[in-house]
């Protein structure tokens, strides 16, 4: 990894990390805004990519006419697109529509890519996996991925099993290593600070992938109330859950979505099988709040990070205060190199 | 922080991070050794404070006879003792037993520290509150707390609530800034190599509290069989239940405990209710899988950094890597600062 100081370029008087993950997708700043599904329309992406790092479309379950305006919103702007393996596993001309507007990367995301890879590789985008486990990992670079992303349960949004960022890094990190180094790391999960893309970093990963900071930002499609409430919430006021997911797609056997904790979830977590009982009130209620902005009923989805998160900004604020404070971190640490008279000479002096 | 290059002192060779925990705790590395329950005795804490941290017997729910023995064992060395607050709250001599060992420091965990905190400072011990979300650390502050141990869902043994290690840390780091700059921070939960001790500096904490992988270090009084499981374990073969509380001490509301997967978990994770119906005969059944060693059955309780431990070692072998690493890490950021000629001139030249 290199740090780099620029007083030029885009990011006017900002710093850059220069890693692995900037030279396989061409960026200045290893920072990949999430493609949230519904939430990243292509204003978010095009800010993201215009303040130097790579913004990506939430194609999410797979909407044509979503994702055609998302990708006129996003103009000549070079971004991604994300999808949900399973959910456009029968519907490749989704995948083909994304493809057509030549995205720098495209995220599969939940349960195995492998019948989907070639197309992404044939169409010269990089392909990028999003995993929860060690062996999804493996899973992921065997399908040819060029970029794991390593999900920790903080994250917000869907997710897999118990494993945290600072645990599932480390040990993909090691994977990558052994079955395909040239491949590279993003950590994702709880990261909305310099300190969270520092940390990363020393984790052995290449860059980062960030939603819950970039929901909170102004470009992002979600509403004004829903942002007050990830700007309200300590990291404590998350739940992982599959209610929302009763009432509306069912999600594949041990998947949980990550949302602010409200009143709907105090009412269904825990009683799933009551509210399965009780499933068509619980959709018809459950689509009004949505209607209504209602977010007590509605669900908030967002992660751990929530709690880092005190105010709404532009996202390129955002991306430039990861990176400089990230710097400032990494180079603080080498600036205090000294002797510790105490404990020994220095064998270089 | 200062980083400072050991090549005499009791780590030959080692380097050293000089952080606020060494110079409030009076250690060379800021690696504290979580007082696990049964499994810290005084071997295992003598060897971590000879090898340069802190060790710490593992007073739990308050045995006296235990504790004499290991305070016994760990001879003159300089250890500190943690126990398990609402444990030991209605017996407060067995705090009185191990303060009048004159421990460096005193850890408190799991519900409010207030009730005790005084007797700590009294004795001229330091206070070390263990926390899992930022309103428990500002009560722990509050109380007096000297160090704050922010412990994610990712740890070994007992905890509260969801959030992970990377997204605490900087909530907690916060918080305490604001009510109590003075105090020192600790990171615990994941924490196995030096990968992890460098994120937990990146994320502002003053250093970390590691209980798994000693766990796995050939002087904890772990049995050899249950730390072979660790080993062979993944992060992702974790699981966090109230299931081994059933069958032993019940344990305040929320609390649960992350342990190993096993033929015991998979039985009755999910079907606590069914469990409690036959909590005698599961009880003798535990028991005596716990006489046999057999780990099908009894508890192997490790976190997930079970997923970055591929051998035993000695505890001053972990000690000593895992500062190396991380200096090594955290100096190799500094060496690569240059600058990128495509983006902008340094100003600095
Ligand atoms: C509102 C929201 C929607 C999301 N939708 C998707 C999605 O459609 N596909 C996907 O792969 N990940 C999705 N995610 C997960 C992100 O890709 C990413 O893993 C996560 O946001 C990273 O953690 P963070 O939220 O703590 O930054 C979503 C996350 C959020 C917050
Ligand atoms: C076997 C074992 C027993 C533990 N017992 C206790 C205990 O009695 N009191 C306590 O405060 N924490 C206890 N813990 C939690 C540790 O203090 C610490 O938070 C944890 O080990 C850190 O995460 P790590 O296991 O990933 O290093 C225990 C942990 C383990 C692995």
């Amino acid at each position: 990894m290199e740090i780099t100081t620029s007083e030029q370029g885009r990011g006017v008087g900002v710093m850059a990390l220069t890693t692995r993950a900037n030279r396989m997708l061409g960026i200045e700043h290893p920072i990949v805004q999430a493609p949230m599904d519904g939430i990243a329309g292509g204003a978010l992406a095009a800010a993201v990519t215009d303040a130097g790092g790579l913004g990506m479309i939430g194609g999410g379950y797979g909407d044509p006419d979503w994702l055609a305006r998302e990708f006129t919103a996003a103009g000549t702007t070079r971004v991604g697109c994300g999808f949900i393996t399973w959910s456009v596993a029968d519907r490749p001309h989704l995948l083909d529509q994304a493809l057509a507007h030549e995205p720098a990367a495209v995220m599969l995301s939940f349960t195995d890519p492998t019948p989907l890879a070639t197309r992404v590789h044939d169409a010269g985008a990089r392909l990028m996996c999003q995993v929860n486990t060690r062996r999804q990992a493996e899973q992921a670079l065997h399908a040819g991925a060029d970029i794991i992303v390593a999900q920790g349960t903080e994250a917000g949004g869907h997710g897999y099993g118990p494993q945290t960022t600072l645990s599932l890094v480390p040990e993909v990190v090691d994977t990558t290593t052994t079955h395909a180094p040239e491949a590279v790391v993003l950590a994702a999960g709880g990261i909305a600070d310099g300190r969270g893309l520092a940390a990363a970093l020393a984790l052995g990963a290449d860059g980062v992938l960030v939603g819950t900071r970039f929901y909170a930002s102004t470009e992002a499609l979600s509403t004004p109330p829903a942002r007050d409430r990830v700007v309200a919430a300590d990291g404590a006021d998350t739940c992982r859950t599959t209610i929302y997911d009763t009432v509306r797609t069912p999600w594949p056997h041990g998947h949980t979505m990550n949302v602010l904790r409200n009143d709907f979830v105090d009412r269904w977590h825990g009683a799933e099988d009551e509210l399965r009982a009780t499933r068509t009130e619980a959709t018809a209620e459950y689509r009004q709040a949505v209607t209504e902005r209602d977010y007590d009923i509605a669900n908030v989805t967002a992660g751990q990070a929530a709690g880092l998160i005190h105010e709404i900004h532009p996202a390129a604020h955002t991306v430039h205060h990861m990176v400089t404070h990230a710097e400032e971190i990494l180079r603080s640490r080498a600036a205090t190199v000294t002797r510790n008279p105490a404990i020994g000479k220095n064998p270089t002096e």
